[in-house]
């Protein structure tokens, strides 16, 4: 008789669930829910304005979201709740929110529903970007050891820049929280009652390292008086769960709520990009995952802590127990794509797709895939959404370059997709170069399934073998995967994440490899991006960063 | 009794007539008509495919418009042809063909009708850069002093440069050429039967001087032994005619065909811009006229011979008798807002506009003139057809800088306006900065009537009072009043230009003049453009040039 795990991964507009059969990885039943409140990145749900570079989430979508997906994989698949021996949540990183001792959200009390800080605050929030460089800067003063293993850059997107942001900002909701908590720790709790703190998010996202622990107490005093108590005093206690484990069993209450077994394991929390990893099929060192959706991560296992400049963090057991794991990424991929078609393809093009029933981006890469490599002239920074990996600076914008009168949409999409290829081999070049090799790359997100053309350019670029996972829930699927493991081997899961990778994991059939003529049209063409990157992101001109301030105050 | 002038211009894609009082320079009539072959760039009328950067035209269009506008002109105003004293003509330039000693395009006989070479080369062919290239290096090799009067650099627009490439890609063509002569002074040779070569385009587009005449046999032998007897061999006597002058009168066969009196006087040829100074009422220096259309060119007036770099020529008695004309352009403007709008402007503005009923132009107009300076963060260099002044470089190309996700399609079109904004703002800078005083602007051409909010960011970013011609066809009617020179005063004309623009000449009362805050905001990007116009147009990174080779290949 099978056994069922369930995963559910939540992103940025939506969260997924599925039902995973342990031994295959089959995927039995999937269910997915988009946020009613969706990213509140103008306005709160009363209509309040929200400033330049908020991105908030509603808490109550992310409940909604187990509401609505459990109870219809269980419908959808005629499984028996008894079969399904565990679950495991992910939530892209770090996404957190201010939380009573009960594990209430403070958005949830009245006296703060009109409160933007009481809000969770999504990963791509960026307006704790002063605090951020405020942080980098005094731990290079003070020459912090930690600030190495996250590329010398502490990213405006992590835990500590939001929470003295909502410190010097709104100090009410610094005082009123009990905790800070990661949005997939929440729910854990939210499962089990009992509050964990996940390694992944811990690692990467909070400056927690497995031997130093966090960083020292006069280093918080120095950055905030208020912080110099931030653990005693905010309910985080320092223990920090490894990836793998069970963090629980689903409570009573949770059981009935969503129709499982109670009891059920709850594995510990994971972040949307990490958790992808066995569910490719890797377990060792030297295999790049590439998350591709709206931006890009890149996950790789290494067997040495090694420090590699504008990397997002090194974390000991952050992806794999035993393993050394890396991530980088890039801001703007996909949305990169959706900014093109929705604000600058012309309506002849629109019209053209519509009568050939294509979508948009069937008929741009249709045309763009005709395209000879160079033959647009262009060159575009992929930077729309600033820069992750390696400059860690979000106050840098895009570029396109090489326009004539003749440039076509076609050549321009073509351009932002191969801008997005030659920041990867950045992340991959860099990660050589600094002793954590590179070998093969895995792809995984629906725009690897659907754009053979993206994927080859990518080989074709990086010189490199790319997989794909077979998927369309990578994420969801690692989380059953952490779901299985949680339950253990004895009721019917695994023991290690390694073994379940094995027996779990997929890709598919398709690989694409390099094709040498392209690789040395592309290397020419690289060598071009890479000198403008560095003119514009390594301090030969500030031009973009001047431009922000100057657009910064004019629309004050 | 009035008395009338008739001024035909010659542009880029049609031809406009207009017949104007003497007097008042009321028009009273005026006809357009549009060649029927266009600009052709990619392909010859029987189909033959062109290389890149070519740009043809047809002389029969040329032909054409005068039957088609001067009969009808004559008809609608109702005009006897015996009151229309004169006639002038102007056409753009460099825009010359090679033709048979008895005026007969090559490209009208049987054996050179599929020859590229054989065809009118339009001012925007840019093939014949790499000629080009080699006519300023060997002139900067020998210290010629002529090259300093044409800002350091010959353009590829030019006379020379494209014999030169006739010279070499076609010697049959050359061969067969008996002359080659700009398509205006080809026109006054059919009507009045004697060939003339006005001083406008012998200046600035022939490397000829008032004093010094063309440049010395050896350097036409240095660049090719078979130039060496251009001038002799190829019908070129060296007898250049300043404007203003009557070239002839209208033969016995051109006034049958138009339906014009004999004899009618008839004015030498002229350039677009430069004939357009008068039409606006400009007799005297410091007044910067800026012709906007698909390019913009800038004409101005001093009293003393300067060298100014990167300017396009200066010519004694170029513009007005008595005065150094000199000459500045920009060589993407119209062009450039139409490629924006015909490829980057999404549906959705499409059908908003359309609903509304207005023009795609003015709803971007609507939106980008709510935007604050500033606001878009975004910067952008007008290149996308090269740069003429002051760079003089064709193998430049667009660049857009400052995109986020939110960037928006007005965001882009104003930031392409004031791209071009900033470019005559080098470029007036650049002629106070080397003797050539600029008080006040003005402007002519569609878009300085339908585009108040480009005309005041115009002043806001120049810092001065721009003053807008108030014809509609500014050019045509200054050929009217070259037209009405050369009947002279005797015949009801009258003597000199200057008298001409005073009574014919006509402004707007509308006067843009510089918002003070506007002025500063604009300075700080203004900034911003000059340093990345530097670095990119002055050899800080080539990569503009690299990836038009790689371009090239790529198509090749």
């Amino acid at each position: 008789m099978s056994k069922y795990a369930i995963g559910v991964d939540y992103g940025t507009q939506s969260g997924r669930a599925v039902l995973a059969e342990i031994g295959t990885g089959r995927e039995i039943a999937s269910e997915v829910f988009f946020y009613p409140h969706g990213v509140m990145d103008e306005r709160l749900p009363d209509g309040r304005p929200l400033p330049p570079d908020w991105a908030l989430e509603h808490p109550q979508d992310y409940l909604d979201v187990l509401s609505h997906t459990i109870p219809a994989l269980l419908k959808a698949s005629g499984v028996d709740p008894r079969d399904a021996i565990g679950i495991g949540l992910d939530v892209t990183a770090s996404t957190f929110l201010p939380v009573k001792a009960d594990s209430t959200p403070l958005c949830f009390l009245g006296e703060f529903e009109d409160e933007p800080h009481a809000y969770m605050k999504l990963w791509k929030h960026h307006a704790a970007q002063d605090q951020a460089n405020r942080i980098t800067a005094l731990a290079e003063e003070r020459g912090e050891k930690f600030l190495a293993r996250y590329g010398g850059k502490i990213s405006s997107e992590w835990y500590f820049p939001k929470i003295l942001q909502i410190l010097e900002e709104k100090p009410e909701v610094y005082d009123a929280a009990d905790t800070f908590v990661e949005a997939v720790d929440w729910l854990v709790w939210i499962l089990t009652g009992q509050l964990t703190r996940n390694s992944c998010c811990a690692g990467y996202k909070a400056l927690w390292h497995k031997e130093e622990g966090f960083p020292e107490k006069d280093f918080f005093a120095a950055l905030h008086p208020r912080l110099a108590d931030f653990f005693e005093e905010k309910m985080y206690s320092g223990r920090v769960s490894p990836l793998g484990e069970k963090a629980g069993e689903l409570s009573e209450r949770a059981a009935r709520w969503l129709g499982l077994a109670p009891g059920t394991a709850v594995a510990v929390g994971n972040v949307d990009a990490h958790v992808a990893v066995p569910a490719v099929g890797i377990h060792e060192s030297g295999k790049l995952l590439m998350i591709v959706g709206t931006s890009i991560c890149h996950i790789l296992c290494g067997d040495t802590e090694e420090i590699v400049p504008g990397m997002c963090g090194v974390v000991e057991d952050g992806v794999l127990a035993g393993k050394f794991g890396y991530e980088a990424g890039q801001c703007c991929v996909g949305d990169h794509f959706e900014w093109f078609i929705t604000r600058c393809v012309p309506e002849a093009y629109t019209a053209e797709a519509r009568n050939r029933g294509l979508s948009i981006h069937q008929l741009l890469r249709e045309k763009a895939e005709k395209l000879k490599i160079g033959e647009s002239g262009l060159i575009a920074l992929d930077w729309w959404n600033g820069n992750r990996s390696m400059l860690v600076d979000y106050d840098l914008s895009g570029l396109i370059l090489g326009m004539s009168l003749t440039t076509r949409p076609e050549e321009i999409y073509r351009a932002l997709i191969e801008a997005t290829a030659f920041g990867t081999r950045m992340i991959v070049d860099n990660f050589t170069e600094h002793g954590v090799p590179v070998d093969e790359l895995y792809a995984c997100g629906g725009i690897s399934h659907k754009d053979p053309m993206m994927m080859q350019i990518y080989a074709d670029v990086t010189g490199r073998e790319i997989r794909i996972g077979a998927s369309t829930q990578t994420p969801a699927l690692g989380s059953a995967i952490h779901g299985a493991v949680a339950a253990g081997c004895e009721r019917g899961g695994y023991d290690t994440v390694a073994e379940a990778a094995v027996e779990m994991g997929r890709v598919l059939d398709t690989v694409y490899r390099p094709i040498p003529e392209n690789v040395k049209a592309y290397e020419a063409l690289y060598q071009e991006y890479k000198a403008l990157h560095d003119y514009f992101g390594r301090g030969g001109s500030d031009v973009m960063k001047r431009l922000k301030a100057i657009r910064e105050s004019a629309k004050a």
